[in-house]
């Protein structure tokens, strides 16, 4: 019986099995090492996918200094119709490990299944998406090795859900995940999911991983981003996770959702300024 | 047929016919007068429920002085039992316009039916609550007089039937409406409902009328009203509706989601502060 | 706090206080008494709307003769538009009063508020629709006489909140509470609603009061109405309420949804062919 | 942009381009050949998990001579903690393999993944569970081989959703793929999940695979099972798959859920009695 229940029985996510916020490091090497948590915010920007060698190389020097701390780009695309554009694979990773070595800083790319691991060398944080958040085999390998994880919260997770979910990569052995709040399912039309910004309180008392939150997928709406991120600002989220595309219009996936170079840094001046306003437990 | 649409008719509460932002104001007389909306924001805070001539009189006091630009107290309170404290109604409502000649700010209470009309007598804005969204009878009935009414989002309610229920009051001669976001019922078990912060921007799209946002009711949980308050500010809210309590464990009603004086000062306080960095359309 | 809880409160509606099933008897007098509860299985059918005195008394003799117990006709419409038809008022009431002294058969009208009970006279038992299932003081209204009244699930009502809101009308002295599944708000978009047709088993362990199902709103698409009808006869439902029109593409008022005269006799006789095998706990 | 839209785009899937109903053999050489579609109706039957030797061969002797034309058994069980049984693994699906050799009759078992494929050769149809629904990595690989599918229906996916992962397995070459209503999530806590009945004649007219429904998960309740199998039936589902124990109180999986082999026995009975009056489109 997988109903909710009371029982936590996510023992090593548990707040109450360790008080003090988990602070995760990304990257290091030959790239900056970044930390998400216990205070440390960060943005991670990029395209939904990589399309060219171009596009991820501009976006990524652009992100980077407008303030993003992570890149991110989707290389396998989990597509709702098996007909629409499906990513370029292990040729947009190249990409991608071209665009890292370039800007120095640590990129974050999704992945389908444990078929693709050896692909992920030049990776430095793997992300699991919602529609993956309870493929188990994913999870437990993923737990096996010992980079960051981004886990999604599935679109109709509860929370406990979503932390059993990351305990199967942290009883695996993999200390390293941050949660990701992405919109839930709802009856509502006018967005694409219903992005539910509680979920950052209450997760925050529930376990001591971060917690991050994609506006982009949240709303499906370029329009919404900026609100959404500053809201999920001020409620404590821990970073904000952006899709940013040179030319939206052109985008071969998630146009509708994207911004462009000079909005993402609009709106990283914006999430600069207003952060030391946010909400902060006592 | 009833189902979502394309059609709008909304006709009165559109954006498109009314490009600015509405500017509601509520009080004037023997009371301030108060504007919300166009860039005007206002908290309006006190209890779930008015209890007591003191407990009012109290309440009232100390979130003026705290920052609250309106009072709100329950006297007709619509319960899901019928053996649960049902509000003290017309001797509440007595107790409220003390409070209200005391501190000289417009006050709010809910109102269930037609018939308690005229018992409204000292009340500068009628609320009509989430059960009440599609009462049509009584949402007419508030169209064909002046007061301006805070009409909250029916727990499943999409934002066009939100806004065909402002229309009922709209299209009945009452231009003042303020909406109310307060969380929808989706499937978390977590907080009493699910606050949807995107309805902020979406709405302001939509629709010219204000829009503010109740973190008591769509929480459920005093701690998470804060988290919950800043999130609305930033995403561009018009004003916010908290409950207050000088002694939440001993409310009649709602008690687990009120905050006492000394922390509703503290939220007002932190509200300022973000304010101006809150999300503003170009 | 109103979040579902463990307590039931639904004392008078309760099964433990009330181990047989009830019965709840309609009509009588100059019209024909029926039965609904307990083994005693009736189908409601008539118009949406009442749209003239041929259309009521047409489809009344017609599903009458087709093998209805009761004729359903809406008089006073609650419509999401202020815009669109909002019924005929008490002229529809007269016209339902004419059909209903001709075929015999106890009739069913929905009323939006206290200010027209007196208008009823000729209404053998009064609906309550989704949209008022939570508006308290006509549920208080309706308990203080003795019609029976069929009370409709909310569009995202838990069975809780539904029994609380009969609770209202049993605790003030009217024991005649008949309640109707007509589907919830989920998110899906191929129908109006979900129909939830586990309500009914679960229904009635947790309460004596018969429980009929809706159709017609639940899909909002005549084609379905046929096949769900049959589900909830299957799953145990005291009875069938649905949309007849005489020319459905002609219809003010949810034409997609009703069924012709010729389709409702059809269902009638495959709903009398299925019933003996429908499920009864044992 | 992933929302739902009015493109079909489940080519294959779609009714418009294969106007009859698909029929599906499952089984054949050493076992039975059993079809389903068109007209084809089975019930399949048998315990969440393989617990045992002696418990599968029971359970399958059993359910095969009340009726059930298909066993099921899980061996790799996707548990939302990791600290709940996980299944017998390969063990597991060799007891499968010695029921399957005694009572002649075709299996089906849930995988979790590519590792595993080459583990299924004496499964006749291969189970993906609503958690994999969009494991896009193993719908192709199911795709390129010809065993049939029981394809479940996320936890909330849309039924366009459904039928495009139906569509990546269609697509890679394999045309025998079922779908599997089974429960959706909504507000409700009475049941595990809101089982969609209306999916069954929606789904017929948008698509000519096969529609079968689980209601021992979708409503996680034993008592719930027949009400809802029989709803079911009467809708017109094209077959039942059942949770069935022989001692569900000491059940390692979901035994709240499971029928005895009496109580199944009984279900097949009601079943067979009812199919003659379920819905059939004309």
């Amino acid at each position: 019986m997988e109903k909710e229940t009371n029982k936590r029985q996510y023992l090593l996510a548990d707040r109450k099995s360790h008080p003090q916020d988990s602070v995760i490091e990304i990257g290091g090497g030959d790239v900056e090492s970044v930390k998400i948590g216990g205070g440390n915010f960060r943005i991670i920007a990029g395209p939904c996918s990589i399309e060219s060698e171009e596009q991820i190389i501009e976006t990524a020097k652009s992100v980077a200094a407008s303030g993003a701390g992570l890149i991110r780009g989707g290389a396998y695309k989990p597509r709702t119709s098996p007909y629409t554009f499906q990513g370029l694979g292990k040729e947009g990773l190249d990409y991608l490990a071209k665009a890292r070595s370039i800007v120095k800083k640590p990129v974050v790319s999704e992945i389908l299944g444990t078929e693709h691991l050896s692909e992920y060398e030049n990776v430095d944080m793997f992300q699991v998406g919602a529609r993956n958040m309870q493929n188990y085999e994913l999870l437990r390998a993923l737990g096996r090795q010992k980079k960051p994880v981004l886990l999604k919260r599935g679109m109709s997770a509860t929370l406990r859900e979503l932390l059993l979910s990351a305990e199967y990569i942290l009883s695996e052995g993999n200390p390293n995940v941050i949660l990701c709040e992405r919109g839930i399912r709802a009856f509502g039309h006018y967005t694409r999911n219903t992005l539910d910004l509680s979920a950052i309180p209450v997760l925050k008392e529930m376990t001591h991983l971060p917690v991050i939150v994609d506006p982009s997928h949240a709303t499906g709406r370029a329009e919404l981003v900026a609100p959404m991120a500053l809201a999920a600002v001020a409620a404590g989220a821990d970073g904000i996770m952006t899709e940013v595309h040179p030319d939206p219009a052109k985008a071969l996936s998630d146009g509708m959702q994207a911004l462009n170079l000079a909005e993402f840094a609009e709106l990283a001046k914006q999430i600069e300024a207003i952060r030391p306003f946010a909400y902060r437990k006592k």
